[in-house]
């Protein structure tokens, strides 16, 4: 059992700012995400894109702008529950609840904030019937440690960034490397693409299309893909498959949280604290919807900050909330450090 | 008359970020401000400090994040209207406003923001009586061109940070620089303090403690300054006086506006684009309240960016409002430039 002030659902960019305005206020968090890593939209879709609408960066990296967040909030000391979706979220009592993930990890925290994004990622699988008893026996649609393909044989399907990105990566590590891909183009940086090209002639990979993986065989777990390449049929001795086809984001389990919905985002009360209709439960970022919301990065952090002080109001209802500057007050994060502008100093001069 | 598409009262961060929003959305902007510089607050008060709760941003000072937000807005071109208050506000028709400042500069605009922080930022001046004569006439409560005091007699008057950095910068180019202050202890950065000291000993400034500078003479302009220092009078010939005695905000002009106020500061409606009660009226920052208003430059992000959205809907009502992700789409500036990520290729590998 996680137990928590605030239990955060996504490590996305409103998640992550959460963690900063609830220590500013002396609540912990907890956060749960479905991916590997925290980010969101920003990691597993753009990481190496600039975007340039974020308050004070003419250009920042969507990668750079979360490890920047990161670097923010780490005094703050969050918790992460990686790779599981939340499915369940009880309300045990006023000021009291429980979210369970798909791996049945339990969480209570005090207040909850959806920060859930377009919902939580699912990979597109291939079409193929037995794939599910793979997975996770030799079939898997992220890579969580790179290393663990080292000196083994590897296909990677797919036909944008991720394909062409970890196919440089694995290609160094692993015994062999082939990419299939359905089309003979691929849509990728120009950088990328150039590398993969260099890696075909040197012979450290082996390139099919177009083709199609149309089987995948084992006894226990994968030992063989069958491949498709115009007509012929081809079978390939394999330790890894990896179908990198994208992601869709499925709102899913949020779904019958009794949360009030309007086209595929969460309802939530703009003219207060971004709080939901289950008092205590609050979406901020992409997942919520109001009149006039912008799904915009920088609003995600505003409703942060709003959602945080309206939970502190609830925790403690005989405190005053009382805004601090950063600048005067410093950040006390709870792992000890302390962060202060310099003071300044009373000194007579003669 | 300057027109423009949007016309922002107050150049503070929630300010400078709306020409950043406006201009995504094919608006132009002018702003005015009372201080002779951009960056409200931030510039005014605490420029070489840290903040620490800016999106991102671990740590950025106060004047750097300003020149961010200038280098981010820069290329939509917006127009300012440095050291003029703005004093009238009149409604002329649906869609345009006209803004008339304290030196009759006159703005029309299609829909104004009103950005204006604590209020427009006032010098705290010295209790003389005729000292108003001679304001513009050697007595300044600001320094806009410090190269104007080149090899002039200088007195400076204040015991704070702005006494200190100009006494250092001044004391450069000035033929004669004196420091007067009420009390023998000064306030402000240790290392300000140490230069002012270092400069006293070499000779180089006139140092009066405690003293106050009581009286202001000369026929047509400043000619010399009367100072008493424990009992003692004593007459000083000076070509400037420049009393840095802080500033003060104040709401002034604004609140003869027909604006609904609430504790010094403008009531908006943040259930739907923090408009005021007068229609095609906006109020965002530290100006505007409504239930759990935080006064946090990241929250006049947030509204700005919700208030030129409500703009652009009320000017093009027949085009359907459709979020642009700049990493996307990318920037187009008024001034030709172009920033984009970059493309993706679609490339075979043979
Ligand atoms: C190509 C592209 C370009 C963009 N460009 C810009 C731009 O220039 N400027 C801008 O402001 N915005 C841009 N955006 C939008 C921006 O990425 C989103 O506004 C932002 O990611 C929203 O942040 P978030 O924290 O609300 O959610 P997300 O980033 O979507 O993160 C939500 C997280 O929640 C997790 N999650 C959801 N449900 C569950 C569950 N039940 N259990 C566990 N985990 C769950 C998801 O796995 C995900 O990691 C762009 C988006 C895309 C796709
Ligand atoms: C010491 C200190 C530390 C702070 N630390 C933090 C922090 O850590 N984090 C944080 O988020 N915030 C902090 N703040 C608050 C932050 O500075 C404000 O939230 C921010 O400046 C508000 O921005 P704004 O654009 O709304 O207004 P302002 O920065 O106040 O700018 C308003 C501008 O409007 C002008 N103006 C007003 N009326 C008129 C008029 N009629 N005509 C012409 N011009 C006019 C003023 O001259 C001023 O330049 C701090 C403030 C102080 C003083």
């Amino acid at each position: 059992m996680i137990e928590t002030d605030i239990l955060i659902i996504g490590a996305g960019p409103a998640g992550l700012f959460t963690v900063f305005e609830a220590g500013l206020l002396k609540m912990r968090c907890h956060i749960i995400d479905a991916l590997p890593q925290m980010g969101g939209q920003l990691s597993e879709l753009y990481p190496k894109k600039p975007i340039f609408d974020i308050p004070g960066f003419p250009s920042v990296l969507a990668g750079e702008l979360i490890d920047n967040l990161y670097e923010q909030i780490k005094q703050f000391e969050p918790g992460f529950t990686f790779n599981e979706t939340a499915v369940h979220l009880l309300k045990l009592e006023e000021n009291l609840f429980e979210v369970i993930t798909d791996k049945g990890t339990k969480h209570r925290a005090k207040a909850v904030i959806i920060a859930g994004g377009l919902g939580s990622f699912e990979p597109k699988k291939p079409p193929i019937d037995n794939i599910a008893f793979y997975e996770d026996r030799g079939v898997n649609y992220f890579i969580k440690r790179p290393e663990d393909y080292t000196g083994k044989h590897v296909v990677i399907a797919g036909g944008g960034d991720s394909a062409l990105d970890w196919t440089i990566h694995l290609a160094e590590i692993a015994s062999s490397l082939t990419l299939i891909h359905r089309r003979n183009e691929f849509r990728g940086a120009l950088d990328s693409v150039e590398k993969v090209k260099k890696l075909k002639h040197a012979g450290k990979i082996n390139l099919i299309t177009p083709a199609e993986v149309i089987g995948v065989k084992g006894e226990h777990s994968l030992q063989e893909i069958v491949v498709e390449k115009e007509g012929a049929i081809q079978t390939i001795e394999t330790d890894h498959f990896i179908p990198l086809f994208g992601l869709v984001p499925k709102l899913g389990p949020l779904s019958d949280w009794g949360l009030e919905l309007e086209k595929n985002a969460i309802k939530v009360d703009n003219s207060k604290d971004f709080q939901t209709n289950i008092s205590g439960v609050y979406a901020v970022g992409d997942i919520n919807t109001y009149p006039y919301k912008m799904k915009l990065i920088l609003c995600g952090f505003h409703e942060a900050a709003i959602a945080c002080q309206s939970i502190y109001q609830r925790l403690n209802p005989n405190k005053k909330f009382v805004l601090k500057y950063t600048t005067v007050s410093g950040i006390e994060g709870f792992d000890g450090t302390k962060k202060q502008a310099e003071k300044q100093v009373v000194a007579t001069i003669d």
